[in-house]
């Protein structure tokens, strides 16, 4: 099975912090059968990607909120003139990229794991990047 | 080289809030003369992975106490149910995928590395997957 | 085109604390043509790599502003001897590896995004391997 082009999936994220389920997304760009790796790219700055909790809506609710308290958005030791310099912290604390084995075509997730985009800024336009590489032979 | 299936690593976790160093049981799956990626993923959403010291157990002492100070397993504003909201916001701080080069069979770790499962919400039994993909020819 | 054999890249640190924009030395592995992956792995302990802001300066102050907030040097409970494990939770928090997608030979990095190997503990003389993996044919 070869390897695929990189594919980008579009994001229109709808709050200024919010965590968009983008599983079923990425799921679609794998081929059948494919084994390999699925690679992630978040291509933004204060935005972000991270695999948590698929099922209950509240983990998602606290994870914003405990993020929130642990970087708020106002510091006043900020020079960074745009002023949202507690998202930019917040994408290298989540991390811009997630790495997912596949295997026979699927995700290889925990059955409570979804992939999740992470935005600190919005509501923006945001894409990401998804890249598979195959398995030797 | 050829790439090798998926493989799976069971991890038993004793405490509640645990380092568990893996590496031997990671660096186990690598064939000799392998050349390429090593890359090992946390199927678990309150638990991670992550590279740290391997000398001093200080140092996994003090990450874990740092890491409860960080983010107290307690906040008033939490939703979900289970209680455990904490441990998914650390399992997203550190991250569920660590990707490391492998050379000549071995893993290309610094002298003062290792690879942590790390529990947040044991003791449970839990796993990680390695997946081997080989440097082109 | 052929994935390329691992490659290391010295990084000189000058301050204690320090992000140092790596990206055109990544960029520099890259054969011309090449599409893959870029891994950049960091085999230090108290130091780690992140991905954030290119173009304003006062991004990466207030990334290390807030992270100093966030995790102060000293913590009466610590253990560790040498007094470093502040650095050491840093590490762990951004990460000791990113992983880019290549394409026709460039990083496919955002407008706006730079990679940073990040010094939580210097200064001191530092390392980061980049290890390419070519897409399937």
């Amino acid at each position: 099975m070869a390897s695929t082009d990189l594919q980008s999936i579009p994001v229109a994220t709808s709050q200024h912090d919010q965590l968009v389920n983008i599983t079923d997304e990425v799921a679609g760009t794998i081929p059948p059968g494919f084994n390999g790796m699925c690679f992630v790219f978040c291509q933004h700055t204060t935005a972000g990607l991270t695999i948590n909790e698929n099922a209950d809506p509240d983990v998602v609710h606290d994870l914003l909120l405990e993020l929130k308290r642990l970087v708020p958005w106002r510091n006043p030791g900020f020079l960074h003139g745009e002023g949202n310099s507690a998202a930019h912290l917040k994408s290298s604390l989540v991390g811009t990229d997630v790495a997912i084995p596949v295997e026979h075509g699927r995700l290889a997730l925990g059955t409570w794991q979804g992939i999740y985009f992470c935005e600190f800024d919005g509501p923006r336009q945001r894409r990401v990047l998804v890249r598979l590489l195959a398995n030797g032979k």
